[in-house]
Formats: structure tokens, sequence, C-alpha cells
């Protein structure tokens, strides 16, 4: 780390500074500026032992140096993560495509959206059963019901099934029934449930909290990274800004920066990272044009019906023109849908 | 709700959103304007069942008009709500104040600080056992033990102890030791933790998600609320914009908006909602003058030694010079602290 | 407009509502709820004559139904507007690229960047000659110089000069030089510099403001619109959000967004858009695929000896490639490169 | 500044930004640190000719150390700069308070207004003649004939007038009414006005840009100052973030974080800081408490019928409640109003 001493710092302040930092057992550099005394700081400044150094007499601000994340680096691990559950694979040139409802309903809802997105060319099938939802008088899911239904649009399909599990408490439950074990947005940083998945040998998606920043999404990996379990695929679904024509900001530079960054996949929500389903097909082929790993996309037969969601889910023709577009942008930058 | 029709909207289309509407059960009222045509919906709207509409075709965009919390509202309760846990009163015109160190890392660093905060008016106790960190390779917190020795800081100064709880299966033995469970920004939308705390009959302090707004920070309140536990204080520790001088932006204007729609009290964190200590007093102060009902400060023997989140952490020192200052201003707005 | 009444307001509270509505010409409509009453009001609502409504008693809010713009609206007008300058297309399905340096530093440098972007396939050539810095200790420009340069780079490659004007006093003299006049994202919303470029018939790269809506965009085109110039592109260039990893946060649901509403071409920024050269090109690419009519980007022959912004600015080879990826791109999307 | 260099650096890369670092007139000093090699700079790092040292092989990336700030420093000159103009005096200790009407709308409305505001204690009288409105059909001002009236105003009273002026060719006219000439948030940024009211000898009352960061706001000071112009005074008014519920955030932090970093006074603005006249006394009591040098206020006698801003305007008798709070929290923090 750097530290920045203030213009007026005395040789006293500058001193014991230094000593502070020898306490820690990282090496300082003193450098004299024009204008300025900086203390560089050599060895591992992660942990959270550095924090107080800011309160020190004399010091203006502390500058990290290193990222805080390790395994979920490029530099730990060169090649890209490939992440695979039954025919879905997501990373190494292959685009794989998540689509299904926000919520599982019903036999008839589930098993014939499976097989729609399936026929356009879905490798996965998304559903919630058990629905973090906003409000306490919202439909909460189908729970265990919705798990088995969607059990049997695998049966039906063979699409890997794709479900959130919101609490360390029911891992074990959902992981009987998921492919994937998606953990929300709103959890990204429920470090108790990334530690139970961390636990399980299942692939899990990771989405971004709104307000999570990218170094925030990789050290909520770590967590799970840690465990054991290294199938861990990141999702961009959009920011809290001040944007309001939109329900989040897709921010897909992300993409490309995640992957300058970490070996693991990233995949992209244009569904909740727009809340409308007339962005959702621009938004998915701009992912793809960015290079994402892959899809995950919300899709009903009837959204205007949906238990939840409906503005952000296209129906079944809609999803068939998205595919299309997204098959012909994935070949112009050399890789390959589903 | 009201839905906006297209301009050019068909007859056909208007008619198709009249039905559904009557399906859900709800009474439209079609407004033909000059320019656009609108259907007034009167009914309770609350609930998912109507996120589709806006798919439908013709319709251009959906306004709710219920605001979608219920129990925490002064529409269900005029008068403010007052949470009490010992000698701790926050609400009615009474601010309390809790503080106390980020983590309790040693029974002479929290016995000591408790005994210092006391004498400078404090009355509660705050102090991390369990720790959710941004990183896996942080300080994670003492658990159990710590708890403990909050316990014997209260045994030595009759403070209320405030202490976070991360997990639902955490709660019966945070609930052992703990006066008041916190719930944590990180865990504002962890609606099995929030269920959790409000089956128990302990005042809950829950904190605003950094990406949060205040509606939806209303509805967490709601999932404690419809638990049967109505000891509830909001607390504003800051938002996520795009300053960077702060580690949030502490919006305080969420103090009088939220005291004028719910009987909850509204609690500020200046030390989170600043990252700095040196910003602590000043902000402390204006708190107190937006009209918060209490202020939760970390408060540390040596905050360059602490083991986490030293650079926002007051001296003993310091401390009690934040609470003359929010003494005389309580004073100046009619209210009392401590 | 919709007024919407508190759960308790009085019978003469929404009388002098309704006949404050009357007085201002409009025509209330009064909806009793189930918990709330709403007066819709029909007729045309723009302008500042309502913004006191929320202060009369017992109204809790007002809610807009009315888009505020109307000229760049596709009601107005339903095809969509062509820019053309020179060689320059953009809209109609071209997507015009405007390429060069941010800063015209000399004839050598302006003219081989001109070659060498002509080349690659750019039809429009992007250079400051009045730049706007946040800092006056920055490099301001070489000004009249730097048009008479950019006057030589056209005569020499045939290409359309794009440059910042950045005051109404300056329009004449940019006006003698350039085919294309830039406002800035600063300049957003300097309204007399809209108005002067809005009695020019050149054409106008308006740039989005990094913390304007686009509702504000829409209004800030409407008052060159309103001037009688109708050649104008809107310009996202990226917003101010809480990530610090890109410079700004470039949101590109804005293009099919916008191009839902208004006839104006949308262009996209993707070097101010994301700070990083490393990042422009997938960003490009996803550019196009979101339906990008147009594109904006910083080349220099050398990024790292640029007189500014040169850790966003690709060199002459990375621009070749970016050209490839989205002229395969646009071909996967129906449009054409160029 | 500080070069990070990448984990697998070359030598030859190291090299490369080292004599790159000599070149630019800088110091170089290599450190070696146990995951990453550094170069701290030595020098005068201001200014542009450093931006692309980001795009050098093996440069991960780099940190500025200085202040990009230098004149409105405090490292420049300790004491607080008090800005007097009339009976108006902001800083030292008072906390000058600016009330009136977002607009002038006619001679009554704006002597009485003076009248009131001045019986209530205000110092300042601020009334918009030359309005930047965010639409072209919203009302634009009265213009000169408004200048007249805030001139009648201060005749009657002897307030300081405090107006906006909006374009450099305006600066005279404007100046020959204005005590204060007031730059308004969208021109921020406007550098050539910066420069026109720079060169004259007028206090200025300098409002954030709703997405400029703090460093911003004091470089767009800095060309005011350097125009030899030193009585400015820096406005908070709030920045956009994804809150709704107010028309901005007002973020009150800024006020001690200015402080200790400028001599220049910082007034604050709760009226557009929050958009609702319910929130406005509050949070100027907070304005207060946290520090603040002085306040501007709208005040209208009937905000309802306001010709702009209504929903956040104080009527008068709502702005002497606000001026009797703020005049005990003055108290209460060592400070006096008016």
């Amino acid at each position: 780390m750097i530290i920045v001493m203030e213009a007026g710092a005395s040789p006293a302040a500058l001193d014991h500074v230094v000593r502070h930092v020898e306490r820690l057992g990282l090496r300082p550099h003193v450098i004299v500026g024009t204008e300025r005394t900086v203390v560089a700081v050599v060895g591992d400044e992660r942990g959270a032992a550095s924090s107080g150094l800011e309160t020190l007499p004399g010091v203006a601000s502390v500058l990290p140096i290193l990222a805080p994340y390790k395994v979920a680096s490029r530099e730990v691990r060169a090649e890209p993560t490939v992440v695979q559950a039954r025919s879905l694979v997501v990373g190494g040139g292959r685009v794989g495509v998540i689509a299904g409802p926000c919520s599982v309903e019903s036999r008839d809802q589930i098993v014939e959206t499976a097989r729609a997105v399936r026929d356009a060319g879905a490798t996965g099938l998304r559903g919630g059963a058990f629905k973090p939802r906003t409000s306490p008088y919202s439909f909460q899911g189908l729970k265990e019901r919705g798990l088995e239904l969607l059990a049997e649009a695998r049966e039906a399909t063979g699409l890997a099934i794709v479900t959130e599990v919101v609490a360390p408490e029911d891992v074990a439950l959902v992981g009987r029934y998921a492919d994937v074990l998606q953990v929300g947005a709103r959890n990204m940083q429920n470090y108790r449930l990334l530690e139970a998945v961390g636990r399980t040998r299942l692939p899990v998606l990771l989405k971004r909290g709104p307000a999570a920043t990218v170094e925030e999404l990789l050290l909520a990996a770590e967590y799970i990274l840690d465990g054991g379990n290294h199938a861990v695929m990141l999702c961009e679904r959009g920011i809290r800004t001040f944007e309001s024509h939109t329900r989040f900001t897709l921010p897909l530079a992300t993409v490309p920066w995640l992957q300058a960054r970490t070996h693991l996949p990233v995949v992209v929500d244009p569904s909740h990272g727009t809340g409308h389903a007339a962005l959702v097909e621009p938004m998915a082929a701009a992912s793809v044009a960015a290079g994402a790993d892959g899809l995950i996309v919300e899709v009903h037969p009837d959204p205007a019906k949906a238990a939840s969601d409906g503005a952000q889910t296209l129906d079944v023709a809609g999803f068939r023109r998205m595919m299309e577009v997204c098959r012909r942008v994935a070949a112009a930058v050399g890789r390959e849908i589903g």
C-alpha cells in the first residue's frame, strides 16, 4: 500500500507511521517528494490490520496496491474456467444460454417453457422455486413443489436446472434437484450462504449485487472458491444508478474487465438488467458482442400472466428471435451459442 | 395504479387492458386525454399479479399509486414507536446513542470502551462478534466468545448490548446475549433472517442496504413486523453513489422523509456513513439536527490498532466531544440525548 | 398528470386541488379508490405552472403522464432521421464511425491519424481544438490553429470534421471549419450554446451529460430542434455511478430505449464511456450489436504521448482490429458500418 | 503519482516506464514488492502529460498522489475566506442566509418576499431573472426586467442580491445589478463562464454539479480564483443518485470535508437538495449543525402559484420557523446566523 502524508506532516509523525508499518510485519520505503512524502509499503497488505493507519497523525490517505482477491485471479490460474452441467457449457468460447420463467408456477407452465426454450437453443432452464421478494405480500414461490416440477421439466427436456437458493439451510434440499445453484443479487454478501454453496460441488451462478463493486463480486466468489468449489460463474445483472427508465443500469464493460482479471466465466442477465422485454434482445446481443460467456433470460408462455417479473419477460417467439440474433453475433466475435 | 397507453394505441388494445384489469379483480376507469389515454385502476394493487400489464400491446407504462408497505405506515399507526432496551430509549423525543468498537477484540478492549462511552452519555454498546466481511481473508470476529465478552461489558456498565446477527440459525444464540439484534446492511434483504428476527421479541436495528430505496427499507421492516415483532428501528448508514471521498454518501433527508411516513424510529450511523473519523462529529450533529431518533457510532480506545474499520472510528476523547456537541444540538431541536 | 391525495385528505383539500387544476386550464377527473383518491388531469401538463401542486394541503404526490419532449419524439416524426455530412452517414441502417485524437496536437499528428482511420473505415474525423478541461492547469487545445489543422486533414482525406464548440460566441468560428458541431457532455445543459447551434444548419452531435436522464437529453435536443436545426445526433458516453473501475458506466440500453422514442440517431462513445483502451473494442462491438447508429472513438498514433485522454485511446492497429469486429457484428444485426 | 506494474511485467516494460517518466521531467523510484513492483514518481504530476502512462505495456494502473487543485487549497491559504456583500457575510463563524423565490415574477412578489425574508433574518435575496430550464417550453425568466425588480427589492430592504448568470456575454449586464453572481449547477463546468466571472470582482456562488466530485468542484473554483477573483463560495445542492424520493441526494459530509481542504466557505441549498418543502427545515438545521457557512433557500409568498420549483419552496411562515430552529442550532455549534 501507499501511505500519503499530509503536506505539513512532522518528522515525528512520519517516524510514527514507519514504526507502525514495521509492527504490522511490512516494510516501509519513505519517498520524499517535492510537495508530499509518501511511504510505499512492501508485503502482503491484505487483511484488516492496516485499516487504522489512516487515523495516525499526519496521514492524509492510504492507497491499496494489491487486488484483494486471490484464487479468482488470472494470476493464480491463467486459463479460463469452463463450467459444465449436463448440456450447459459456459466459457471457453461457448456461450451458454439459460432461459425460463421468473417463478415456477405449474407443471404445464414449466414443462411447456422448457420445451420451447430448448427448441430455440437454450441449454439451461431457469425457474424460481424459493423466491426472495422485496415485499412480504408478493408471491414467494412454490418451494419444494417448484423444485419437483423443475425436475420434471429436466426429465422432459434434458436441460440443466438453474434455480436460486436463499439460505444455507436450504442448500441440501435445493442441491438434490438443481444442476446449478443460483445465489441471487440480494444474497451476494450473505457469507454463510456463500460458504454453504462453497462446500457443495455443484456449479454456482453468483449474481452481482446492485451496489457491489466488481472487486466485491470477486471477493464474494472467493468465499465459494475458498470452500473448494471452483465451478463459479459470475453474473452481471445491473447496478443501481440514477437511471429510472430501466430497472437497473446494465454495465457491459464489466464483462471484458472481469475476463482480464479472473478465470471465472461471466454471464449476463439482460432481463433484470433492463426490466423491459423490449430491451432484452438488443442487450442480449450486446452482451454476446462484449464477450459474455453466458446469458440468463426470463421467458414465459404468456408474460402478461406471469406470477412475477412479467414486464421484463420474453414470450417464446421473442426468445426465438433473440436467439437468432445472438447466434449471428456470437459467430461474428468467434464464439458459439448454446 | 395508472396504466398509460401509447399515443396510437388501438381501441382493441385498450379493451384488452380493461378486461385484463377486471380479471385481476380490480376496477378500471378509462380517461381519454388530449394526447394520451390512461386507465386508472381502483383496488388493492399490491402484489405481483399486475407486473405483466406492461407487456400488453399498447401499454406505455404502469405507475403504482399505493405505497407498497402497510404495517410500518403512519396510516396504520399514527403515534411514533419508541424502542426500549434497558437504559437505551430510541424515539419519542429521546435520542438514543449506541457506541462501541466495530469488533469485539478482548475483554479489556470491550469493557474499557463500554465504561468510557457510558461515562460520555451512551446508553447502548455496539460491538461485532459475528462479523460479515467483504473478504474471506479479513478478521471474522470472535463469535460466541465475543458475545460472552459483550455480556461482561453489560454486567460492568448496564449498557444495552447491540450486536449483529448474520444468519437465521444464529438468532437463538445471539438472542441469548443481545439486548438488540442488529441486521446489517448486507442482510437487509436476507428475508429468512428478517423472518427469524421477526419471530423473536427482541428489538431489532435494521440497517439500510447501500443500494436500497427507502421503500425497500420499509418493506424489509414489514417482514419483521409481519412476524409480530414491532420493536424495529430503521438505520440510515449511507448509500453507494459516485462519491469516493467518503466511504458511502449519507443522505440525512431520509430521516424526516421516513418519519413522515412510518411510526418506526430512525437511527443514523455517521461512522459507516462517512468512513472517516474526522467527519463523524459534524455528521452526528447534523443527524440530530435533522431529527434522528438515535445514533450508532464506532469508538475504540486506540483506533489505529482496531481489528476493523479503524479509519472511521473515534477515540474516547473524540466521542466525548461529539456527545457534547450533540447534546447542545438536541436541545436546540427540542430533544434529549441519551 | 395524476395527483395522488393523502390517505386522510379532507373533502375541502380535494376541492381545493380540483379548483387549482381548473385554474391552470386543465380538466380534473376525481377517482375515489379503496385506499386513496386520485385526480387524473387531462390537458397539456407540460410547463412549470403545475410544479406547485405538490405543496397543496392533502396532496401526497404528483405523477406526470406526458413525456416532456415533443419535436424529438417518434409521435411527431415516425421515420428515423439520418444525419449526413460529407461521407459520414449516421442512421437508417448505416453505422457512422468518427475516429481521431482527443486533442489536435500538430499537423503530422492529425493528418497521419486521419489517413489511418479513413483507411480502416472511419468516415468522420474527431479532434479537439477548443478543449474543456476539468483543471485550468491542463492543456486547453490549439484553438483556431487546431481548426485549421483539422481542415488540412479533411483536405487530405475527405473525412467529415467533428469538433467541439464550447461557447455561443465560438459557433461562427468553429462552424467555418467543422462539418459537425459537437456539444460536449459538460455543456449538455448550456442552453445558450444549444440555442446557438440550433440557429446553424450544421449537424450537431449532442453528448449526454454524466448525470443527465434520457428525458433531459431529449429536452436538450429540443432546444436545438426548436431553433430549426433538425440534424441532431444523440451521443451516449457514459454516466456517473459508483463504479470506479471504469471512468464512467456505459449504459447501452439507452440505445434501444431512445430509438423507440425518438427519430434522432444514437451514437455511442466507448472511449469516454470506459476510460480504458482495452475495453473500447468489446464495448464498440456491443454498441453496434445494441443497434447504435454511430460510434465515436479516440485514436492516436502513440497514445502514451497523447496530450490528453491517452489511457482510453486506441492506437491505429487497435482501431483496425476494432473496425473488423464491428463490421462483422454490424452485418449480424443487419447493418452496415462506415 | 504511483505506477503499479502488472504481476508478470517484464524488466523491459519496467525500464520503458522508467524512461518515459524521466522524459516527463519527473523522478521515478522503483520499489520491488513481494507481489508487485511499483514506481513512485516524484515531481509535479499535475497536467495531462502523464495520462498516457496507463497504456504502456506492463502497467496495471496509475494512482495520483497530489490533489489537483492549488489556489483553493488550505495548503496555500490556511485562514478561512470570508465573503461579504452588503450585509451578507458568509464564513468565519457567520452563517449567511440567502432566501427568495426561484424566479422573479413581479414587483409585488419580489419586494414582498424580500421584506419577509429580511424580517425573518435573511441577509441575502435570491431570485432568478435568467433561468436555465431543462425544457425549452418552461418559463425562462423575466431577464433584464427581473434584474431591475431585484434592484428595487434591494432598494426596499438593503438585502444583497444573489442571482444567476448563465453565459459569459451576460456577465456585464447581470453584474450591474447583482451583489453576488451565482453560477448554477448546470454550468459548473462551463469554463468560459467561470473565466468571465473570474475577471469580475463580484463575489461568486458556485454550485456543485449533480455529477461532480468534490475535486471537480474545487477545480471549477480554481478557474475563478485563477482569474484573480478570490471571493468564491462553494455551494452543495445535492447530487444525482438512485434515490427518487428526493429530487437530489444532499450529502452534508461535503461540508466538513471541504472545510478541511479549502479556505473557501461552503453554502448548502436544502431546497434543490431535497425538492420537497417539508424536508427543507430539517435539512437546513442539519446543514448548520454540519458546519455550513451559509444557506440558500427558496421562499415564495404562495408556493402553489410559483412560476417554478413550487414543490420545494417554503412559504413565509415556514421560512420563519426554519430560521428559528437554525438560529438555535447555530448557537449550539458556536456560530451565528445572519
